[in-house]
């Protein structure tokens, strides 16, 4: 299924599905981050995704994270929440348009093997200071730098 | 429309839905906090609601004091995230089963008069000594209970 990403364009359709979803910066003992290459469209990207009912929203992070990666995680606290109506996520196959709305949690990797799935082409942990060199959408490069910035308080917007 | 709250309940109606809402801790000068008298129960509670497209959830926040409370605020911080699967919210008009999912963020009131709406029978500042001993739901009750204790870093639940 592909996925277009549109950043305050005038030419994004107009949102029509508003789908609560996490995120997590997972980080090993070296102080490295995982990340994951999406198959869905070129860029780099921290793992997560939608909640499903019966879950809490830290669940949804660790499982995605699983999911995703092959990795077990323990969530350890927050970068932020990020509902930036400028930004919305078009899926192609069937025109559902997402506002985004994602919760960052920060993690610490308690177990697991970097393992490719099917939403992921490849699975890295990536040194601090390279992270940000990877192809990344804008959004996803605002909450990892957040991250990197070791920001007092949780980024709120 | 009359709203039921189930927590950790085996009679419980199983989640249908899920709607990403939410609350605001709102203090003014005098530290006192504002609460609404609900019209769809008789508990007290932080003012808040859903969000809607187009909006953020800090704007959510800022909309829904607005128009529970007729207070203007901005926001200053997060109490914390509450998504437990184990309580659900069952609105009987249509059989929605919601899994609660709210954002409690906290506030600075900067204008307006406490003013009533269709959501809320009274609402009123409240000495942060007395508002434990209002009646309240108790998912409500923890979120404030989470505030008057200053935690250092949010709650993830």
């Amino acid at each position: 299924m592909a996925r277009i990403d549109f950043y305050d364009d005038p030419d994004a359709p107009p949102a029509n599905s508003l789908v609560p979803s996490a995120n997590a910066v997972v980080v090993d003992d070296a102080g490295r981050l995982l990340l994951i290459h999406r198959t869905d469209n070129d860029n780099w990207s921290l793992p997560g995704g939608a909640m499903d009912l019966g879950e809490s929203l830290p669940e949804t992070a660790v499982r995605e994270v699983r999911e995703e990666t092959g990795i077990d995680c323990e969530i350890t606290g927050l970068v932020g929440i990020y509902t930036d109506p400028k930004h919305v996520l078009l899926y192609t196959s069937d025109g559902e348009v997402r506002q985004e709305f994602s919760v960052v949690f920060t993690a610490r990797a308690v177990g697991g093997q970097p393992t490719p799935s099917s939403e992921s082409r490849a699975v890295e942990w990536v040194d601090r200071e390279d992270v940000l060199a990877l192809p990344m959408h804008r959004s996803m490069r605002l909450r990892v730098q957040h991250f990197l910035e070791n920001r007092p308080t949780p980024h709120l917007g």
